[in-house]
């Protein structure tokens, strides 16, 4: 079978291992000898549950999940956790957020709804091209959570290390960086993300869950919206993304067969590397976001000419290179290099963008 | 390529139609050569654009729905749209509910958390095997909506015509009755169906809502559970569950190829004729549901010995004829026949049936 992949740097959805989508085009009529799809299988069938319950033990083993911890499949996405996170861990009614991005924003902006929110820092005044430090002062002890969005899709920055809060739990919405670095799971209190930038297909989303954070939710919230209902069910109080945790299923496989999320992440740094050494070196792009602060997920870049900028993306989805327009409130270029993305997808653009900074240097 | 292939009655996920897997299985690595799997798309790319927008037309062709109709692509299924409904629509607090089943009894249930709810008419008494008949006197003339579940899945009844209730707008639940025979959709204010019966993969929730429903949400509800939230947004508010909603769309292309939902109806009917005649002659199996409340989706039947009805479901799937057990709170047998079960697969479904009867019926 013929099949000219392309490198595709979308922020998400975006590019699954080839081994695993074809895995997943072998098994999609007849998965294991069990005469069906696993599409078509009932949630509660002994073929399914054996996919769940691995994808739940895999994923455990990879992060190094605390038994004090549930893992949850979820839907609705990191949007749908905006309002979750607030409606179960406001037990008080006040929680601690940190401004990052327009996620992070939308997030704080939610929990505003069902609480006082205290944005602790915030890096709006530079358009979020850096993580800003946290004054200790400004941090309320009292608070029941504190949030944070380790990685920032958009912009391309990361928090390096995790913020220190005391007895304050942190949550964080990992969407765009699960998997892809080593993170301390015990210091966290809740992480969310949604499935379709490292786990798998859109419509699945992971929670990771201290298990004294749930049960704190009031009869108002509506029940698909409590963690409890869905702990207390193994994620199958109602029909899960089955398909969708199938193929994340195959997905964690992949990051095992390539040693761990360690290994994972000595081919992203070397990987980003590659991109930023370069962008340091051009006389013709930039990067946008704090050399301190930079992604390993989303490299953000422009040249400071709009009309080149578009001129790059039109010629380098020609070449294969495809999805590297940044977002609008940004500008520029942004390449997202998950796990998924092979080295060989960043080495081919690096040589494009050099290739294309000599043919437009002069003009 | 050889597929031994199983008839699966599953009541959800359940029997996807073959050419439609055929299809995805084919496109699966390398979509229209656009170099990438629809999985991989970002959602806001035209080839993907291009598969949800023709997804939304081809719904809106079978279903006839008038253009005053908003169609949402959602996540969490009905047991969210449980209280989404009440949520949004519950303007001034209080709501007339049909109590015909579990996930009837579910979706009342939740909407008590938001108001209040009067049960109109209720078949618990005998096990939810008749859809009551509603007086008129029980009605509230100003409730702000009238709920009911119109093929319940459990117990294999129906309704076989709508509710009158005045200027009181209509909420069914349609999760397993969707496409499966003709419903005048001019006639409901709401109708919800999560996808993995009649529609497609687990993870997609159908909402099809009229325009001025919407927008009645009051500020304390999650910004995702707002039905406005997503139709300001045409389903993109956040990321959809993409690859659900294109198989969604390979399997109305699949119901329009064979003549559409009328011509679907005429097939069903045939399937679930086939079994009803055979089981109104059986001397060993009888059906759960009353006669004039017969599903055409969902055939619940029984030998009134459960350890005969074990040894049926043991040896149906031996031959081949898998997921038959009943649900646990009626026992028995129960065969999913949605619109992907072959006409075929019903067939050998009666065979094996007097079979078994001719088997056991002297024991």
């Amino acid at each position: 079978m013929e099949v000219r992949r392309v490198y595709n740097f979308s922020p998400g959805p975006s590019m699954l291992p080839l081994e695993v989508l074809e895995k997943a085009q072998k098994e999609l009529v007849n998965y294991g000898g069990t005469g069906m799809s696993v599409m078509e299988m009932s949630h509660r069938s002994s073929a399914y549950m054996e996919i769940i319950q691995e994808a739940e033990s895999l994923i455990r083993e990879l992060m190094d999940i605390p038994a004090s911890y549930k893992v949850l499949f979820l839907q609705g996405g990191a949007s749908q956790q905006f309002g979750m996170v607030p409606l179960n861990l406001m037990k008080t009614g006040k929680a601690d957020y940190m401004e990052t991005g327009q996620f992070a924003s939308k997030a704080l902006k939610e929990a505003k709804k069902f609480g006082k929110v205290n944005t602790v820092a915030s890096s709006k005044d530079k358009n979020y091209s850096y993580i800003p430090d946290i004054d200790p002062d400004k941090l309320d002890p009292a608070a029941d959570y504190f949030h944070f969005t380790i990685n920032n899709t958009i912009y391309g920055t990361r928090f390096t290390k995790l913020p220190e809060t005391g007895n304050v739990p942190l949550v964080t919405d990992m969407s765009s960086s699960i998997l892809s670095e080593v993170y301390d799971v015990s210091k966290l209190g809740l992480i969310y993300a949604g499935a379709q930038k490292n786990i798998g297909p859109a419509g699945l989303t992971l929670v990771i869950i201290r298990e004294d954070l749930m049960g704190l939710a009031g009869d108002n919230v509506p029940t698909m919206l409590d963690y409890k209902t869905h702990s207390d069910n193994d994620s199958m109080y109602n029909t899960p993304p089955t398909y969708s945790i199938y193929v994340s299923k195959l997905v964690f496989e992949w990051v095992k067969s390539l040693g761990g999320v360690a290994a994972m992440q000595k081919i992203n740094e070397e990987k980003a590397g590659m991109l930023y050494d370069y962008l340091d070196n051009s006389s013709l792009f930039k990067g946008h976001a704090t050399v301190k602060d930079r992604s390993l997920m989303n490299v953000t870049y422009f040249t400071g000419n709009e009309e080149l900028d578009k001129k790059f993306v039109k010629e380098a989805a020609k070449a294969g290179l495809v999805t590297l327009g940044g977002h609008r409130s940004v500008g520029g270029m942004r390449a997202s290099i998950y796990n998924a993305m092979p080295v060989d997808g960043v080495k081919t653009l690096v040589e494009f963008m050099k290739k294309f900074e000599l043919e437009n240097k002069e003009k």
